[in-house]
């Protein structure tokens, strides 16, 4: 057995008919990672164990999930995997780089912050083509409004508010660095930066921003909803569809 | 039994899931018009046929397809059709406007001309996102070639050398007024605007741009291409995925 190789992917998916990143062992569902890890296993011709920096939802998206994995040195040149395994891959998942890395380096842990976009079709019609790649919202919405309770959101703060039902964590303090806004005709793309995630946490930020948009509260009430530390205080967990994971950052 | 009212209905979808737009009695298979016949009916209480400008292909899209329909003048007012039939359409069909039009207006015998798109996403690494929409060619394109050979398409010519198998025509004879390419990035769009297209012709025009691209002919030879009337002498047909009707004109 030769030295081992620890190889980090940079990959892209469109999570509409996955349930989601992680393997869910025995229960035969498409999962990103069981699927990425049975071509990996066929072509290195081994088990293939794929560590992933997000455990992304079902029906989430990605254009920049990282994961790594070990293999033995035999196999194709690192450089060449992103074309020798995409046309082994689905269509709806695609490999954009692959580098190798440090004994060391593990996707998850590793990661120092990451960046989420969560897209919303502002427009009275619907749009078929954004269906699958974000929310519909035919209200006309306070854009100034929506901003302005960003503001509060951003900074380290305990956001036990926005944490979904889900595995318990310690601590509900994590860091927002900043909540940036890119609005582009009907599209409304929200960019959450921050150095960790709770469970549904931007799915949440994002339903609570747009009830401020809708006016059902008033900017300066996100300080409340942050300090009640009660779920039932914030907005609406919105769906999974207008949601992807665009970077990694180590 | 009131006055007939005749509605005109711009209608964007998905095409993915459908075997194209025109019914296809007896076969049970999913079309765009069945879907919209079925679900106009249940609104209006009464059977609605519908009549669509273009049988766009099993696969492709549309962002301005036109149709119209005749109903009784009970109902909900015309303007409010969209809002009112859009929650009732499966969400990869939507109609964007209705308008009430003269009696004698037929969406495919009253078009004067069409616009069509064709979206090639060129790139060494596929995505995802875009694996609905386009189709995906990793080779390198000499866009100023396709340019070129574009200039020899327009214009009225006996295009029999660009019709796939399908229903028999008159005359093959057609005036493709332009072909505009949009490039954006990775993203060459391909605008064709004609009176009338044959069986395929779009997507076999863009297959024979793509090999001018690919160098397998010059520009100059698609006028031996036209000349021949001879369906062997062009490219292939391009999937549909790529395609999109973008507007009627009336």
């Amino acid at each position: 057995m030769g030295k081992m190789r620890n190889i980090k992917l940079v990959i892209a998916y469109d999570g509409t008919k996955y349930h989601g990143f992680q393997e869910q062992r025995g229960t035969g569902l498409a999962t990103i990672q069981e699927t990425l890890e049975r071509i990996l296993a066929s072509h290195f011709k081994q088990d293939i164990q794929v560590f992933g920096a997000s455990r992304t939802d079902s029906g989430v998206h990605a254009c920049g999930q990282v994961v790594n994995f070990y293999t033995e040195t035999r196999g194709i040149p690192t450089k060449r995997i992103p074309l020798t395994i995409n046309v082994l891959l689905p269509e709806d998942i695609v490999i954009k780089t692959a580098t190798d890395v440090a004994e060391d380096f593990h996707a998850r842990f590793s990661a120092k912050s990451k960046r989420y976009r969560y897209v919303i079709y502002n427009s009275r019609v619907p749009n078929p083509f954004y269906h699958r790649y974000s929310m519909f919202e035919p209200r006309l919405l306070d854009l100034e409004a929506m901003r302005e309770a960003a503001k509060y959101l951003e900074g380290t703060h305990d956001f036990s508010a926005f944490k979904g039902e889900g595995p318990p964590v310690k601590s509900a303090v994590r860091t927002l660095s900043r909540i940036d806004f890119d609005v582009s005709g009907k599209l409304i793309n929200l960019f959450f930066t921050g150095d960790g995630f709770l469970y549904n946490m931007v799915r949440i930020l994002t339903g609570t921003l747009l009830d401020v948009g809708l006016k059902k509260y008033s900017p300066v009430q996100i300080m409340d909803i942050l300090e009640s530390k009660q779920r039932t205080m914030a907005g609406p967990t919105v769906p999974p569809s207008g949601l992807s994971l665009m970077e990694v950052y180590y």
